[in-house]
């Protein structure tokens, strides 16, 4: 039995707010049950240096929480003058899982940031993050499009990821802190509206687990995934 | 003529919504027009090393800007891995505002953190950021009693701030970004609703100004603030 | 066909050098072709501060690669003022995989470090390095035992890890850095010595990839570890 | 009663002892009373990447106290590695009120920093900091019109700085570090030597003040930055 | 011929100035020739973590050019965030010279910081910091003597440093800026009061040294000390 | 009498392995009885900055500590976030002493980096580096001959370095750990193989050394670096 009385493979209400902020080119407020981000997507000319005269674009992310998102208070990482591993790693891994939406030659020497801050935390945040990510890209390119900054649509597919895990022995989807706390293993899975899989980033934070229990969450994962994609096009319709 | 249309006086239309998050012991949503800012306050027990042993608590603040939260991004201040002195002057200001509002006395040997975290920005960040957490931070000392932490109510008095400035060789009330940017005179005037003052911090960008019109947007501060303190009333009501 | 003419499923030539440095409790240099890692395990008294006071151990890990591990110069990170994204993910990985071998109430309250300083890198130093500093935490585990420290052996089960990917459309083992930077998926795959996984990581580089490559390469993955195990008890024979 | 028998208009003895040091363009020693601040003026070619192509000069300025400037030792700022919230604050405040001394304009592309290191600290250095510099800065323009850089001179008005304070209930002028200290109010003030402000910024420390007794201050600070204007006429003599 | 006309032997006119500065417990400033070094000497209570229980005192160093003691202004080491490694190079044979002065175990558990802190440069600024802060410490400790802190003096001896060097072929001692910049080799000297050596660091900037300019140049360092050790003592008598 | 039994002028076996590792240009480890460091020369096109233009080209040194080549651990620098004053002291001193050993003219506008990594350190580790990066450097110059970047071979002379010192009150040659932490004087020599010298750095740790002793010293350390020009001249034949 979950905490919240949902079914293992049930995934908790999606809320995705556009054009939360007015700056951004993209901004995007997701929610997951009590997990909300703000996704904010940046555009500007020109690409990183290491990424120069290659006629490609380039996409990057950067994560953070605010101090008080949790239940308790965390250091704010610009006061202790550095980004832990766990923000650098998410980070990274948003970044990476958005690159791999995009066709970087039709983005043309441009680069798109996406800065997802966890407004408030409740387990799944960079699963939101990714997932709301991908909808300020689209507003971005759609803005990019509407400029004259792109002549053809870069995205080669939407993407969206969400958290499975072990928990009391059996596999669940997508986890909330009270059960991302106290879970056996916890997988993270990003995939692509086409059905393959982009991230599988597993853990076991207890207990090892098998090839067959392996196979349940990504089984979860793939259902729960297919809602978040219906979520995505209600939200852009 | 202001670009907003409104007159010399006239502040913008303020919202303040309470318990905008779910964990942080007081959570308040501040905006002045469409500035937007998240004001949490935290509670934990003891103080600083420097205050302790001393019976008195500590109230301290910490300020950031979302990177998107401007016409153009920002750089994210935990990846540059300092604070900018922007940001030290503004958190130091809130923070002094705050305790001037509070005997810290009757607050124990407890510390309160208030974030003042500005998800979108229009000018007038800071004295939104004071009014807003001031809202917070009697929501924590509510939390603080209805917990038993505390015997007496350790406010003295209500506090509020507004920005005015010379614009355009007129002094005006809470100037939003575009009159910011333009204006001759910024001052920063933060009060208590006893009608005294915390703060004036005033500074010629580019024409010094005079004793009278400092004393002109003083008198335009007064007036502003004090609309500042209904709606801090209303919200707490 | 693989650069080295090696088979799909082939791993590199291993080798496990026991006591290569003096003077920690368990120093291992391990080979995996021309990838060389050597992994010290350094015992102290204690824990850190987070874990006080539970009768529990603490395992952690650094890692890094010399400046010239590599085919051109990288910077290191010591004169950069700090550690980048990839060195944490991996040490974070590292330290993970081996807490996971481990019972930490039977390591009672001590703190062993895994040090994984890449010497060569030639593709797979994470998997290197997880497989490496587990034969030096054995024998650490075996000093802390000969010194009277431990009453009981807190090793769960061996560990040992390989990367596995899609490259040139076909699933392969133990990419070397020529396949690594080709690949359109890259895995990273820790089990334990009783069939069963602790961390899957895999990245789709270029190319989303199927459930069912997924799976082709957990298999490639499951055999290639199973030969690293021979390698470690070899070693520790 | 003050602690020095001052009265509570009577600023300290002001000592101004131009080309200090013999390297910088412009080299004061300030002295208020005990309160000794170096003041050196550096006149570079160019100006900071953003001010870039306008045409116009930047003025900027550093502020440090030697770690023995004080009754007891301060850490070295450079040896932690930061510079503290005050110190960014006081420099910030002595780059603005010297820019506004200054037509950039005039100045052509060229930066002057105003190094502000205090040796020996009793209060007020930031105002003494203010008056010193902006007389190394009229030694630096003379420099730079000897060597032909400048045209015309660029310096609009001279400027200076006094503290103002409300002391055991009472408006007093230039307070040392006894009275600063058990002060109710601080507030800073620069002027113009036409009369106007420049920048006032006053702090309630203990008890919020009343409008009538922020008139008062400024009246104070009028009179007591005229006698510096004098003293200011008298050194460049 | 030198650039001053000196002889090869002849150093600079010597200045010690104590209580340079109201609050250190022991201040000078040196001056040899145009270099100008502030020394201050703070006493507190107790020792460094890696000291404390040995019943022992500890001694250490900081030093610091300002800015713009130089001919053209070097950056703020506070500002770029970390000491360059020729401050620290310096700090530490500052401060391992002055230990080699004193019995730390008759100092008891108290530290003394050196504080040396270069106000204008022309050569030499490390052989006077180490000459000068010798003269502080003397006074640091009479003034824990007069406190009664200490039982008996500290102090096994004087030390007093000199650069030297080879310019233009030639044996020098004390080299100014002009010498230092162009000379082949340079040469610190610390020695103490009754003719032995404490450091000894020579360097081939230009070209290798034989032996015999070793001996040399170690000769006229001895001469030119002694007479550092007269300045000493007609400061201190 | 020696912890090793060996006599006063004796150095450790020294062992120089060239191409230890297969990236860098030069990749040599030495070995002075159990210190074991591994220095890789690398090359770039290129100099730093403030070179450009010159026609001479560069040499630049890091060294750092594996984190357990002590006997026990030291923190690791890039986890600290700032190089320690000894390494910075180090490398530079690596860096002159190579430079010294090549006519820059000749090297053209190319930087060579020489890292200096201990794996395991019994003692000299900074004269093991300074013996051992000679080699690598030649090798590297070498290198650069064969790809036709170099017309002339720019190295002017072998340099090797030992360390001396007074232990138990005798001279002694090439000291291990139980001797360098005991010894009353210690200093380290650099020398060409014309028999000059390069740097000389000698402190005295407990008890001020004479001249006589220095001499002595001297001596011993000349007779020691002549073997391992020896070594080296074996090495690279």
């Amino acid at each position: 039995m979950r905490p919240s009385g949902r079914t293992a493979s049930q995934i908790r209400p999606v809320t995705i707010t556009r054009n939360f902020t007015c700056h951004a080119e993209g901004s995007v407020l997701i929610e997951f049950g009590n997990t909300k981000v703000l996704c904010n997507a940046s555009v500007v000319e020109g690409v990183p240096r290491f990424m120069k005269g290659q006629g490609k674009g380039w996409i990057t992310a950067e994560y953070s929480m605010l101090p008080r998102a949790t239940h308790t208070r965390s250091d704010r990482e610009a006061a202790r003058g550095k980004q832990g591993g766990r923000t650098l790693e998410i980070q990274r891994l948003i970044a990476r899982s958005l690159r791999a939406a995009v066709d970087l030659k039709l983005l043309g020497e441009n680069t798109i940031t996406l800065d997802c801050d966890v407004i408030q935390a409740d387990g799944g945040t960079r699963t939101a993050s990714i997932t709301g990510a991908c909808v300020a890209l689209v507003d971005a390119l759609t803005w990019m499009r509407a400029k004259g900054i792109l002549k053809a649509n870069p995205m080669k597919h939407m993407i969206a990821a969400v958290s499975v895990g072990i928990y009391k022995g059996s596999p669940i989807a997508d986890l909330e802190y009270l059960e991302d706390s106290a879970a056996e293993t916890d997988m993270n899975v990003v995939m692509t509206d086409t059905g393959k899989l982009i991230e599988v980033q597993g853990t076991a934070e207890a207990e090892p687990f098998s090839f067959d229990e392996m196979n349940e969450m990504l089984s979860l994962a793939k259902d729960g995934i297919m809602e978040l994609f219906d979520a995505q096009k209600s939200a852009l319709a």
